[in-house]
């Protein structure tokens, strides 16, 4: 199951198509649209047997396979053992170097991993990548952009065009001696790990040859595929985005409960290198709980994890973000500068002439429709008609909520030249000193 | 069941205390402290009684009382309706003016809400604007500042000193009629509502006078009165304070479901003339909806409801001082005005001396520690030392997370004078034409 449907061959260092026929000249069968007549072609015959073909026939077979208990027991566990070979090995730290392990660690996830039929670490590590990178552009191997199906398995079943995929460096995973086995025995690792060593146990131990084939083999493989499909369909689909709103990653506790702890995946698009996908104690994470305990038995070591400072920050700019954009669809109010400027004196004759203008902070607002709907009371709006009411209404007489202060902006119209009358009064004291000993 | 122990007698208009011998002269008892000699002076025995001690009472009696369903269903009901009385009568209609209603309407808010034995309308009203008004002072009744017992019914059970409780207006229930009857025969209201008639509904129709005495009446009074005091105490403690949390009021699902849907106290708070508690459609407010039924059937009307938009205002203001607060306690980087100014030269001389540093922005930053660990490889990161990075860092090369521009702002170690490279070149080159057509 991989992009490499022929058998294996020695592949070029930098490039891991290995198919003899795929001569990067000529035109790609991608570039040819896809019509009624060739649509088979643009199928990855291959792909469609191993994904879709073998498990099915697994599903009929299955009818007449009676379930034995240790076999059950044996196939979820080899399901959860091959499943961390993918999340555990192939992605945290292959992919993104998010731990370093000991070499006996990297054998058994490459073993592991190899049992999931997911393909070589090499190759999937070198998509994996693109993906990152290249986020939901034309380079993404599965980018979500294409349909929810797509980036589930569609990628596979189609043929793709190796250009098309966004060049990344693997010249690390191209030095690890573990990676480079892995890939060169790949068809030998997966017949292993995927169908003999599972059908071995079950046969060995309890001498259920027949179920472990099926059930911890082949429905097994399924299983696994299916899930860790979600973590590029299902992660990039359902959730929330509590670090970047900008791409298509998402948080959400079904992929994780699915993918073994990888739907936090807001997260890791966002802090990628951290071993971490969940980071509070109470989200599922099995993957993070086994290298933290491969760490204590010395097998892992170098654990990378962001500072939760930087974390925070960018759950802090996120919501300013979402913040912002709920801010600009209310109204605030006329602004300050786009209203008419009054003088003091008129804003006083205005009110004797039976307008209910109120004037707080500098502003004019007419409150004449809420007078009757006041909740403190028709008597003391009343009371500061015609006055400067800033002092009463915060605190002098009555200290106003947050919505009392939002609700009167709605009701702005003018502002009072000069600030406040204390302000006109000194005012007209300046230029008449004789005023101001008479008003003293 | 009131702060009125005695007998009724004529109160004078704006004074609801009707004790005969309370003198507004004399000092109050709460003015001495509280010793071991003079404590039961303290305790408002009549309030003890009511509250506590017929309510054990009521419980020892029910052992040997048989419930009959009828008698258990009708004391739900009856607890559904006295409580509406308080809900929607007593606090939304009377003391918030939130709807007004017809006069069969308040007839029976008010026969209802006398059935829950919580005060009459009048005094219930007062002191709880003045819990409005003064939430969480001294002059707030039952300020929850000091204790969740005291302000559940430990302000009932003490004297309190009818001097220390804010005043408010409450001249317009003054004009209600309804108001006014209920008061002036407050005693006879709850007898017959409280006890008499839901006795008389269970003995009349299905003759269980005494069970329904007890469970209809007394264990009825006790639940609706320990849940309304819920409002009091529970929802000043426990939940979310999503409008303003500069007061105690809280919103918290328990005290809805507990309370008929008066547990959304932090906007009522904030809104408390809105004939709503639960804004949402799928928040628990049985008040709410029986107002809006009453209203669709012509008992109710002037349903007042604030702006959503001042609502959302509200909200938007105190997520956004949450996030100010969050903020704050995070490292932002050094400042840009507090770096060293470094000369574009010097910058690239220390690189060459074996620095790790690299310019973004202007700003120089010292990556040493991180060439390693550098997600993109450590050639990319290397490329960048020494040169104006900007471009490169911000697309050129690879556009890069919020994460790593959060993370670079922490390795700031000094500003580039001038600007960037090119800053500094076109200087030189305004200093000195010819260098220019050199270089070009
Ligand atoms: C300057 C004259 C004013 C005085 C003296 C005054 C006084 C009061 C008082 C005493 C209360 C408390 C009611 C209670 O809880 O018992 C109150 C509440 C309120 N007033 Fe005013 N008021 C004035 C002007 C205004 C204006 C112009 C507005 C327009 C927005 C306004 C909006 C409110 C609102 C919304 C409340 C409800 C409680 C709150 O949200 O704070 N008031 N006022
Ligand atoms: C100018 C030189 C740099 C170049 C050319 C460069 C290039 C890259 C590339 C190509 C990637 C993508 C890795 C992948 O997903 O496969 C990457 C990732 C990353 N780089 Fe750099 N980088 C540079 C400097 C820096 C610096 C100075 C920092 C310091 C904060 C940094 C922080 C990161 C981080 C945190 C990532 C992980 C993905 C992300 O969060 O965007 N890089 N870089
Ligand atoms: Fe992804
Ligand atoms: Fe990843
Ligand atoms: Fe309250
Ligand atoms: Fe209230």
């Amino acid at each position: 199951l991989s992009s490499q449907p022929s058998p294996a061959s020695k592949p070029a260092p930098q490039e891991p198509v290995r198919n003899k026929k795929y001569d990067p000249k000529k035109p790609h069968i991608t570039e040819t649209p896809l019509t009624r007549k060739n649509w088979y072609k643009h199928v990855n015959w291959l792909n469609v047997v191993l994904i879709v073909g073998i498990p099915i026939a697994g599903c009929i077979a299955a009818i007449w396979t009676p379930l034995r208990l240790p076999t059950a027991i044996w196939a979820v566990a080899y399901y959860f053992a091959t499943g961390l070979g993918i999340t555990a090995g192939y992605h945290r730290l292959w992919a993104h170097t998010s731990y370093s392990a000991t070499v006996p660690l990297k054998i058994f996830l490459a073993a592991v991993g190899g049992g999931a039929v997911e393909g070589s670490i090499r190759w999937w590590a070198r998509d994996h990548r693109a993906h990152h990178r290249y986020t939901d552009t034309e380079k993404d191997p599965y980018s979500v952009r294409k349909g929810l199906i797509y980036s589930h398995f569609g990628w596979m079943l189609m043929k793709q065009n190796p250009k098309r995929i966004g060049r990344t460096d693997i010249s690390d995973l191209n030095d690890d001696k573990v990676v480079q086995l892995q890939h060169k025995h790949y068809l030998k690792v997966v017949l292993f790990m995927g169908l003999i060593f599972p059908c071995l146990v079950s046969g060995l131990l309890w001498n259920d040859w027949l179920g472990g084939f099926i059930y911890a083999g082949i429905l097994r493989i399924f299983f696994v595929q299916q899930a860790t499909f979600c973590v590029n369909s299902l992660a990039h689909w359902l959730g929330d985005q509590p670090f970047d709103d900008r791409n298509s990653p998402r948080d959400h506790i079904i992929t994780a409960l699915v993918t073994l702890g990888e739907g936090y995946h807001n997260f890791h698009h966002e802090f990628p290198s951290d071993y971490r996908n969940a980071i509070e104690w109470h989200q599922y994470d099995p993957t993070k709980w086994s290298i933290w305990a491969w760490k204590q038995m010395g097998l892992a070591y170098d654990l990378k994890q962001f500072r939760s400072n930087e974390i925070e920050k960018g759950r802090v700019q996120q919501q300013q973000k979402k913040l912002d954009q709920k801010r600009s669809r209310l109204d605030w109010g006329v602004p300050l500068d786009q209203l008419p400027v009054m003088e003091w004196d008129d804003y006083v004759d205005q009110v004797s002439n039976g307008r209910g203008l109120i004037a707080v902070a500098g502003v004019v607002h007419d409150v004449s429709d809420f007078i009757n709907d006041h909740p403190g009371g028709k008597a003391m709006i009343k009371s500061g008609l015609g006055k400067d009411a800033t002092a009463m209404f915060n605190g002098g007489v009555y200290n106003h909520s947050n919505a009392a202060h939002n609700l009167l902006s709605t009701m702005r119209v003018g502002v009072i030249r000069g600030g406040m009358e204390v302000e006109i009064w000194k005012r007209n004291a300046g230029e008449n000193k004789d005023a101001m000993i008479v008003k003293d």
